[in-house]
């Protein structure tokens, strides 16, 4: 059976999250349902990893066999005129049956949007900080995130994850008009890891951390209160890298909105 | 009573217009709401004019009468703690009793905002056009439309409207990126008047109408197809200008979403 790399993009406020659920709204499911009516049987697909409910993606990827070759632009038509609004399918493309969306990845980058103002639009896409944060304090915060590290501070407990390291190669945090980015590249990502990430560096640019205490929680089994957690809404996948020449420039862009 | 002048944003999305009604939920009620906890008693507003449900606005303009004197900053501060985040109040302006928000006006710019491209985001913002769109023919069209016109053929009878004469002073249509903006300049609007020029106008752009159709639609009484009314949640009120040097330049610019 042929397989297809799916790259897609969706706001996640309405759904529970990637993965597919009974009696949940997902954007798995929803794929799912699409791509049956796009292909005219049942097709099951495999995520490169999930995303929590109201989670953003502008480059989640997965991957589908279907019953017989379908040229990749007749299924992106198809495939979105069956699905909702939120959800958009990007391009499909022919891969070898070794693909695998998940096992096959060799890197992941998040973007996360902090913003410092009020606005009437921008709430579904944005972690809206009143307070004013101190940049260069983030940015010296995240030198211990970096490298291979443990994380189970990061992460609440996940029956399928078997280990809590993960390879941290880069954290970007950079201003961008109102906005203040946060980029995580990483071999991959635990439950919550990078809005707890997020939520720490904020603290640590609101004053109310030091490096020392993102630090220590590194070393130790303990501590970050579940209060630093930053919201979903802040939250897009933004690239699944299959080799290292994939991964995204270094100097992170605000989302793309319209 | 110390009058203010106030300035707002809001998506429309989950509001059944501006205008304050019993059993809906509406921008003015929400505003009415806060104002009267961020100012201690009962605050009524008067609006520049109506927006219809799911219509945006960058720059709604409102006066009120308080009680007594009240900083501008600490009435935006605490009215923007008690709105809803889908609505922002940018500014608040002491004003002369002989200031009001609706006869005081002497133009209002609309923007609209046509997409050719699907995307997961865009949705509540543009609408969302398939078909290619010929520019200099929907610039053509714009000509019988400009000066002073009856556009009874644009509106929808509405008991509250003494005319259906309307001086529109200038329609700009321009490419931004994947977006088609229309902006609209006049001395003020009809119910519906903005979304049926905007349909109109695609219709054109999609070859389906011609510019001699626009012109006879302003010389009768008659013809538009309610189809042609573009949907509310590509337009934006933008500005309201009380003096002619307040207008907006010429260059439509996409709606900052974040």
């Amino acid at each position: 059976m042929p397989r297809y790399k799916l790259t897609l993009e969706y706001a996640g406020t309405r759904y529970s999250g990637w993965q597919a659920q009974k009696n949940a709204r997902t954007v798995q499911g929803e794929l799912e349902r699409a791509l049956a009516t796009a292909s005219g049987g049942p097709v099951d697909t495999y995520g490169s990893g999930r995303t929590d409910a109201g989670v953003h993606a502008i480059g989640q990827v997965a991957h589908a066999d279907f019953a017989r070759e379908v040229p990749p632009a007749t299924l992106v038509a198809r495939a979105n005129d069956a699905l909702p609004h939120d959800i958009n399918l990007l391009a499909a493309e022919r891969v070898p049956a070794r693909f695998h969306a998940r096992h096959s990845a060799v890197a992941r980058s998040y973007l996360y949007q902090i913003s410092t103002r009020r606005s009437a639009f921008a709430k579904p896409y944005v972690w809206w900080v009143r307070e004013a944060l101190d940049l260069r304090a983030m940015q010296a915060a995240t030198v211990p995130l970096l490298g291979l590290g443990d994380f189970r501070s990061f992460t609440d407990v996940d029956p399928e994850e078997k280990s809590t390291r993960v390879l941290v190669s880069s954290i970007v945090i950079a201003r961008h008009g109102a906005l203040v980015l946060v980029r995580v590249v990483g071999s991959h990502f635990l439950w919550k890891m990078v809005r707890r990430m997020v939520g720490v560096l904020a603290a640590v640019g609101r004053g109310e951390v030091r490096t020392e205490d993102v630090a220590s929680w590194l070393t130790q089994d303990s501590g970050i209160p579940p209060s630093l957690t930053a919201p979903a809404s802040g939250l897009f996948l933004e690239h699944v890298a299959y080799a290292d020449a994939e991964l995204p420039a270094l100097a992170p862009a605000a989302i793309s909105i319209l």
